[in-house]
């Protein structure tokens, strides 16, 4: 219970805020004797860094993590790996000023309602830099999996109403936008450096797509695959939507066009369902869909009220990104690799023969 | 853990499948006291059964739901109330043709990847069927969310590419679509009766509201309001989407205008967010939209594979229903109404002053 | 989370009070492929249920299991398996003079304080009946473990003071004492008619023995096995105590003593720590002894008060038996072999080779 | 699930080995708006840490707690409270002779057989050091119960076989056995002075109260409260048994003897209960015992093998404790609070009324 932490075997617990000492996860379920690489690890967490582009944010992060258990030489020990990632450079001054106020789009009042605590220290445990933690567990998870030769990429779709028409992959990792078509994301930068100069902020759309999963994962009725998923992404900050394979799409389509037809090899003629049917992995490749949010954080003018119920006018300063698409999909990739992680481990137990 | 079981405090445990002796129900976290609403129960019941329409199938089911426990002189004594629906008119023979054939679009190849068994009776813990179970509990839910005044309803807002312009609440359960829109019902209506004739099937769109949540419910950062939500929802068969407020039409607006201001009395002056902010109720209208796939079980010939490995062309006999959405609809309301049973309850334990 | 399930993968949730309509148990995580043997489960309900002896209640019982879900072919098909029982000839009449009066050495105080509610019914949720379906679903357990070769064994130590000398495993089941000293077994007999014609009740001490668990088996820190075996066993009423090996015995040895001296093979020298060391199996033979308090419900009479605050004195009519240790036997067993269960399969998630 | 986390509302999740860079906790389900009490914290560390009496080990260890998050302004947020605890004084060298040999009476062998690493440093996740962790969390718990009024106290009953006689709870923190007896208090002392001096260990009893328990508390049938209790007790190293009330006792007693009768004002006459009938608290005091094995780390010579399965003579250098039950005293008071803290929320869902 409780909503720090996530999973049933591969589970992980978050802690920390922006504004606190630190911030960090204890990964439970980590199988012995999986040789942690740090290196993937340290990757993992400076693609989610800001500063890494000219998009995001000017606020500078220090991201080393320190494993502080469940290793030895190199190597997992079964027991919890936690990780800490200390909090520097997070400058309280930013946030004083909205104190009392609750910001538009924001957690603000709700969390005012859930505790009657209005703490401002830069979001607390809603704002975005709780990722690192899951970024960091992601990166655990990444390593079981390559077992599996689980591959998971996540790339930019759509950034202010810009559409990707060409995928290549290894364009994703070399432009800001981490588009896969180099023409779009050039104008996805644009679009987004222009939102910055007039204090706003741009949504988009990301994909995400896992490769190599083998069919069987998913633990019917309640915890299919997708709803996992589903529950996982939901669970990100400024993501509004999910869909998998065809999804929405499939709405207005005919059951003679949307079912994905099966061929000798158990392989599938298409794939209308994004590698899930019915809660459980199909061997084909899992797609899904998110939909991102404008960042809440603009410094335009905005119309509120505060803790005392006043009308307020509020102009938020501080350094925020204009758009989340590109810092997001590193986190994607991590929760997908979390929740296959702990579906690769529950399938362990489904029969008497394994 | 495990996938028969959902929800913290207010959890329910599904069992049974449609061939099966019986299905039901355990709801485990009903306070006590509750008095509880025979008539209600039945009601919800009686909207899921299929044969309530021209367009459901004509397979006969009896949901007379049985309460074993948890009740005395028509109040909940908080031990668990479990609820038992007998299966009748489930004709085993319809199925025995499939036995060893993989039907396209449905989870068959998924469960005997998982379980290395082909359970081909009518999709037995798969089939639409256990939604009964569902319905049971969200009648309880319900229940016990009238101390809040909370009112839950879905509808059809599109199907077969046809959509609800129009909103007149009493219309929802006037017309066999469950179309808020009279005019629109009528072309939906022809919709599936063609797709039915040409042993077809069609998918659509299914909104849902919350009214009268309070503020405050949602349990960050992993137990988000819309993050269970969603996991609730894409547990459902056929569900392939969700999106909160204005969902994927968010991705392409600026923060200027997605954020909604705030206003004198805790309002909101439009509500671009669904009434979810940081996982948390706001107090505003919670309203999500799901996409439904075209039901996979059509009459029309397929093209797929047996359990051998061979090609095999398929047809479905039976009877089935040619759209699930206007089914879907009562269900997708007793999902909403458990989910926000759980969270009524673990915002109980949020303050030290309650 | 609530108080109505019980594990992790093996898990089960157990429904329904001695007056309601039916009791019941879900076991969810038995593994796709095993045999379920019919004849198994019939046995250990019939080991359990009153009448098998001169000692226990005249209370007919019928307890005839029937399995809704989860079995095909006689195999498991690894969705959740649930059982019924119905309740028969439970003469509510017994029961009706106490209705507002709290039995002493009872739950009754509890739940009022608790829910708020007198359930007078025969004991509720609260009752030994409860007992059936936790037997039922220990039959599956006990048919998983098969494949490991572990047996597991109760029988009474001690009864009203009474203690078995000597051990011969064939006598448990050939007495109504389940002891395995025949002549103890009489003296034993006797003690608990005697105080059946007094109107009183005895208690005693139950040893439960389990072997062939391989070592590995607990999840530390706070799921180590015997903390889950004391957790399972503390929850059966009437249970006062548990201890494992020497138990309250260790506390006033050496550690010198205390400790197992080690022997090639992995074998151990002695088995003072009862199989279990650092909360996980040593592949020693598994040895823990309960304590079980004299049965509540006697017909002597009683001072006490109701639920006005009135001082009442009782005498409780009815059929009770006068000693719990026969009957609770199977219900030890049942209870072990549920936990042994779950930590076989949890076993299966450690490593990244299994 | 996973053996790291402990409780379903109140919350914790260890991490860390002895020998690690440090330990910790996340305490999750924390009421919002509870003063932190700094100096209780600390208080509750000093009582755990050995050096504290001549008869503990001279192994330094600072338990500096730093709390990372969910504090603000001196108040708990109500998100999660993180804690760490440096690990520093640790020689490694200390314990590389043993690397490769299985210790007599530790979990050396069961941690190899189930994740097939053998972590020779310091016991790792099964050292006496985790308890810090616990003892943090539990002065959070204690914290919240001061709401109730709930004390809990601990002390030594019995070390060496010397038993308390007298009862004095201002004696017990005033010597080194934590005795309430002062004249057994000093053979207890020299009883483990005996025991350094000759190279061996000793073990105790622990008895364990907590007056002003409300009654109600404890969720049927499997969380009982005492059942619970038994889990958390159980977990801790070298706990070999438990028992409550009268526990073995109550074996051989009658039940007319066992029941405890209530008088008006809801009180009872006698308390051989312990407090918890059903498995819920009746508003008297709680009472247990628990069965403390001798410190399996001794410095005679003892018979073993080694992971290469020859056999192995080993004498276990480095400083250790010649009895436990001095310092697992306020640990046991930590699980009690930990324990309680988590049914007086779970409590506050049982009724529709609050």
């Amino acid at each position: 219970m409780g909503g720090n932490s996530f999973g049933n075997i591969f589970k992980i617990t978050t802690f920390g805020e922006s504004h606190g000492e630190a911030l960090g996860v204890v990964v439970d379920g980590m199988p012995a004797g999986i040789t942690v690489d740090r290196e993937l690890l340290d990757k993992e967490m400076a693609r989610r860094r800001p500063g890494q582009s000219q998009l995001t944010t000017t606020r500078q992060e220090n991201d080393q993590v320190e494993i502080v258990s469940g290793i030895m030489d190199g190597l997992s020990t079964g027991t919890p790996i936690a990780m800490l990632i200390r909090n520097n450079n997070q400058h309280s001054k930013d946030y004083s000023d909205i104190a009392r106020i609750f910001r538009p789009g924001h957690a603000d009042f709700g969390y005012y309602s859930k505790y009657g605590i209005r703490d401002h220290r830069g979001g607390g445990r809603s704002s975005g830099r709780e990722t690192c933690a899951r970024v960091a567990a992601g990166a655990l998870a990444k390593m079981f999996l390559k077992s599996f030769g689980i591959e998971i990429r996540a790339w930019a779709k759509e950034i202010a109403g810009i559409r990707a028409e060409t995928f290549d992959i290894d364009e994703i990792e070399k432009n800001p936008a981490r588009s896969p078509d180099k023409a779009a994301a050039e104008k996805m930068v644009k679009a987004i450096a222009d939102a910055r100069s007039t204090g706003d902020s741009v949504g988009g759309i990301v994909c995400c797509r896992a490769t190599s999963v083998p069919p069987g994962w998913g633990e019917p009725v309640f915890d299919k695959l997708d709803a996992r998923l589903a529950y996982a992404m939901l669970s990100l900050g400024s993501v509004k939507g999910i869909e998998f394979g065809d999804g929405f799409a499939s709405a207005g389509s005919f059951g003679s066009e949307n079912n994905d037809p099966m061929l000798p090899g158990n392989k599938f003629a298409a794939n209308h369902a994004g590698g899930i049917l019915g809660g459980i992995s199909t061997g084909a490749e899992i797609l899904f869909t998110l939909a991102v949010k404008p960042t809440p954080s603009i410094s335009m003018e905005q119309t509120t009220v505060d803790v005392d119920g006043n009308p307020r006018q509020i102009t938020i300063a501080g350094r925020h990104d204009p758009c989340i698409v590109p810092r997001i999909i590193p986190v994607v990739e991590a929760m997908t690799a979390i929740v296959l992680a702990d579906f690769a481990l529950m399938q362990r137990c489904a029969k008497i023969q394994q």
